[in-house]
């Protein structure tokens, strides 16, 4: 036997048991990343076909995992399913639920979660829509849970929120942001809850426009999928939209840029569109998106590119966060 | 003396002589771009000091044009500057102009160079604002202009938003497209002249909501700034906003997508903020922008990170667009 007891303790070294609620994409994907990172995964979630889905799910993330340059010998050797969703989060660590984005459905499952759990349990949420505010109302202590929002897949783009409730203890943030600093993801805290949370509403904003350019005629998806490759998002992946703008002031900086082109941007705000999502637009938005391809194979294709970028970037995950010795 | 009349044409060689309009920051760029590409670049600037800051901001193209793999040994070698308007461009095979965003000059400058040019020669505009259908109203010969467009700078992003006006000649719509794929550019045309073009409104779109959810407090620029870099930014660069909401949709594509994430965008839509760039907007956002590195400092290493990842996608000039034969 060797002796590990002088081996120095890993950023993980907390959270050995974690358990996942909702057996679902996302949360298939962070049992998944939970796995290559060394932990001892539990999942629960009551259909019937749910074990079967989530060990398919899970081996579908292995091409993109290992390109990620993570372990994924035997990975679900330490994957348990348990139905009984008190069992299945006695021994947690963490908890990050995935379950119906539907308020009482979350209210109810907490409260029984914060029974079932040792009080220093960590409590997550993946909800991208329901504040942690509202989901704690019915626990005993809502201090203890957080929202951890992913942006899909987690086991993929870094991108975490935590979006602390008003009751959240401002301990259970700092440790929601270790965890998820130590798994190699990108945790972002939120000062508010704003509907959506941040990522989704950028993006609302911009698919607003999108939808209203291609009802509009002036582009196809297509047409404008390659105007958006070829430059905003390869700006956005480098910086932010205040630093472009910051570095497209030359020396004087966003000042100096809000002070030219500031009228200009706001004159171009008055123009913007407010498409809806109706019956016309919703066919014209599915018949254009038809290709040959099948879905699968773009799919690949596009997380083969985006594990090259992140890569070039820097952003796959650091040697230093290999899983923690056990 | 060496035959050269068997070698093969190549893309541009019927672009050997190009005149740049405006020896400001994105005339400088289009002239390094040209010039990396091997072509005879004259440049027009009625300014006093135009020709030195010529010089210098081509100079300063340099590190990228090198990263980008572009020749640039005695770059300028083929670089004219030449203060009167109609010799600058008497032999021109293509003109690009970027002179100040008024309608006015644009349209004096246009009728004049038509007169001044081979009835051939390509007439391009960088404008990012006016019509072509408005600038060309003052031409004998309207169908010879085009407004192409470049995501700033045009030596380093692919991007030219080629837009025709009511009665440009197709025939010159295809010659630009043309122009700019031998030059390694990414050209794009538009089917109509909304105002901003695609690429801007949808910036604009994103950056609404960006200083919304500053000014609310939500969270500061380099925390929105972060989120975007790793989330939708990297999605962005690889697959468009439409592609990656098809792929969301898994199976059943981009209907399955907005059938069942439809209504929540919708009433995200519905939540996005109007924000203004009044005095109190325009200080809070000057002040988070402030930091301690200069700004040359960031855009140089905005810049090497941008090229990197360039090079990741294979965005980078493809070497079978090396200069032409001479």
């Amino acid at each position: 036997m060797t002796d590990t007891s002088a081996a120095p303790r890993g950023p993980l070294d907390d959270y050995r048991n974690v358990s996942v609620i909702g057996a679902g994409v996302i949360g298939a994907s962070w049992a998944a990343l939970f796995l290559a990172r060394g932990l001892t995964v539990t999942v629960t979630d009551p259909r019937p076909d749910a074990e079967k889905q989530l060990h398919d799910q899970v081996h579908d993330t292995l091409p993109v995992l290992r390109a990620l340059g993570l372990p994924v010998t035997d990975l679900t050797r330490n994957l348990r399913f348990e139905t009984d969703l008190d069992k299945a989060v006695v021994d947690a660590d963490a908890v990050q639920e995935n379950g119906p984005e539907q308020l009482d459905f979350k209210q109810r499952i907490f409260a029984r979660i914060e029974e079932a759990t040792r009080p220093d349990t960590l409590l997550l949420s993946s909800t991208s829509g329901i504040r942690a505010t509202r989901i704690a109302e019915a626990m005993k202590q809502p201090g203890r849970l957080v929202v951890g929002h992913p942006f899909n897949p987690p086991h993929l783009i870094p991108l975490v929120e935590v979006v602390p409730g008003e009751r959240t203890d401002p301990a259970v943030v700092r440790r929601a942001v270790a965890f998820y600093t130590a798994l190699g993801k990108k945790p972002q805290v939120l000062h508010k809850e704003a509907p959506g949370f941040v990522a989704n509403r950028l993006q609302a904003a911009l698919f607003r426009e999108a939808v209203h350019l291609v009802a509009q005629g002036v582009v196809t998806e297509q047409e404008l999928d390659s105007v958006v490759t070829s430059s905003i998002g390869l700006r956005w992946a480098v910086a932010g939209p205040f630093r472009t703008f910051q570095l497209g002031g030359g020396p004087g900086g966003l000042p100096y840029f809000l002070k030219h082109l500031g009228p200009g941007l706001e004159s171009l705000w008055q123009d913007l569109g407010s498409p809806r999502l109706d019956q016309p637009t919703v066919e014209l938005l599915g018949e254009q998106a038809r290709g040959d391809e099948s879905i699968a194979v773009l799919a690949a294709e596009r997380d083969q590119a985006q594990i090259k970028l992140m890569q070039a970037l820097g952003q796959t995950p650091p040697d230093d966060l290999a899983p923690a010795t056990r």
